[in-house]
């Protein structure tokens, strides 16, 4: 049975990319050694190193004056990479779900930090839009998608600090004014590969302005020094996101790419207002989430939700369930998730009604 | 043509992980999805990170009180987290090459660091063996195999505090008295998979000693307490990892496979040996590496290495060339380096000892 990977990551990725990877995991194109065994020195791992920083360039049209670095690990060890390169006394972090409360908690070890808004008290269940951040911030910390929640930030904030921003679950999938940012950091392993890369686009004017002794590991300046190569690099990560890269460049780019996401984000949201069983997590339409749709059942059918899980789980969906923290359901439409996916959970959703 | 791949790392791996790690990348064990796409929180997924910490313990014959960790990253990132985690006031570094040098320049950020013997003076071509650890040094930091340098410590040593050891590059290749050691680590590059991943050893008793705070990410109780599943690990990495485990597994371990190993390398020694254009840049063969073996051309024939060199590289041989540091020549002896590729390697250098 065909499955509709609903995963909110590791999750989905194109055909491309899984075909192309697993070729070249058995021959490096044609140079008769796998994409593993290939040295990260070697002209061929170069040439894929500079065709992933290009096309991360051209596809997010990044200005000059930022690099472009593809590093280990995923946001959590950037949660501490950013404050160890950019918090001197203060900064600002907006908290809108577990990661960025994470990020805090992470941030709180280096210096003062302001959260200066949060929505923890309604379960994370909006985006705070009335905050003010103090100007002797350092730089302001968001998360542009809460993965868990169903919320997120769709457009460009204009802050007075350099503003740094969590991007894991929803880079790529619009374009973005990337001069507004001081850095856009994320994990691979939602819209862009497989998990153990990180991806960090920095504005390279915003270091060298803190006074602690930074690892040579954790300081950014060593790896845009070394174009990501200080230590080896998880060079098929990297492959196969690259992949993904070409595939989002042949369909046309991100605003091609952020049409299609509202195509199948608008589909569900729509049926999930429709039909009387369910009922959004998320009020504010504002806030919701074109990545992950997070929805419950409406109180008179409480007692149904196991028995969608399992019936949605017998047409072949995979990782509907929602986060413990939020229950009910939750459906991760990224990037490489097909259309048709989106219509098999309408029609299951629709059928599970009408036997309601 | 075939390749003899004796890349220093990434390197040679055997084809049992190749193409098991390509055959699920398209599709794991039949779930219909691919390795990169799945959930680290799936049944399917647990069960591959148990086999591999299973496997890890089985084939290195871990005692109790030790867990088995799978973390992002690869050794550069542990040149870090060991002082952080480790160094309160002062620790021990055996300098035998440019990968202890860096762990040496890292942990100078956290503390004392007492360099207790060096080698640098000859350009790392032995390992130094008369040297004494001061009782107050919180542990001794060593690096078993110095593949720049082509010397290994290919014994347990016995020390008066926690040993902590670099394998990255000698890892499962002989037996080890894991008990011997405080912390073992190193990356997954060489003789087990995919960059991107570390994996690290550690005696549960001589954490929680440092009174500095630790970043969540970089705590080694934080991976040890939750499985090496804090935050999204490799997955793909790991799944790859385990293919090594199993094929080793499958040979009979590590006592089959060290024999393979020290037969590949003294074919290659007893060559260099005898063959008039080369010499071991290693003078104590107690001190030649198992792993790395590196050489040069007689002061004779000098002039003829580049030649040479592009001799082997028409053969097929990949990855040949020395390091800059120590010039001439290095093959790569990984476990997965089949003997043919040696004898293919023995047969140039006769073959071109014959024409010089």
């Amino acid at each position: 049975m065909k499955k509709h990977n609903f995963n909110a990551g590791p999750s989905v990725l194109p055909k491309f990319t899984i075909e192309n990877t697993a070729k070249n995991v058995l021959d490096l194109e044609g140079t008769g050694l796998s994409i593993m065994e290939i040295s990260h020195r070697s002209k061929e791992f170069s040439a894929i190193m500079d065709e992933s920083v290009a096309l991360m360039k051209e596809l997010l049209d990044v200005p000059s004056g930022y690099s472009v670095l593809f590093l280990h690990g995923g946001a959590s060890l950037q949660f501490c990479m950013i404050p160890y390169n950019l918090l001197n006394k203060k900064a600002a972090y907006l908290e809108t779900g577990s990661w960025s409360s994470k990020a805090i908690k992470e941030a709180k070890m280096f210096g003062e930090v302001e959260v200066v808004a949060s929505s923890k008290e309604q379960n994370y269940n909006f985006i705070p839009r009335d905050f003010r951040v103090s100007g002797d911030a350092e730089y302001l910390h968001i998360t542009t998608n809460n993965t868990i929640y169903g919320t997120e930030i769709k457009e460009d904030i204009e802050v007075p600090v350099p503003l740094v921003a969590d991007t894991s679950s929803d880079i790529l999938s619009r374009p973005m004014d990337v001069s507004k940012y001081g850095l856009i950091y994320g994990g691979a392993q939602k819209n862009l590969g497989p998990a153990g890369l990180a991806y960090v686009i920095i504005k390279d004017d915003i270091l060298g302005k803190v006074d602690r002794t930074i690892p040579t590991i954790l300081n950014y300046k060593t790896h845009i020094e070394n174009g990501s190569l200080y230590n080896t690099p998880p060079c098929l990560a990297i492959y196969a996101s690259l992949q993904t890269l070409k595939w989002l460049k042949g369909l046309g780019g991100l605003k091609v790419i952020n049409k299609m996401n509202t195509d199948k984000a608008n589909m569900l949201y729509d049926e999930i207002e429709r039909n009387k069983l369910f009922v959004s997590t998320v009020k504010n339409p504002a806030d919701r989430s074109i990545m992950n749709v997070t929805f419950v059942m409406n109180e008179n059918y409480k007692d149904k939700e196991a028995d969608f899980l399992q019936f949605a789980v017998s047409k072949g969906m995979v990782g509907i369930k929602g986060h413990r923290s939020v229950g009910g359901f939750r459906a991760s439409l990224y990037n490489a998730l097909p259309k048709e996916s989106v219509i098999a959970l309408i029609d299951a959703m629709k059928e599970f009604e009408a036997k309601a």
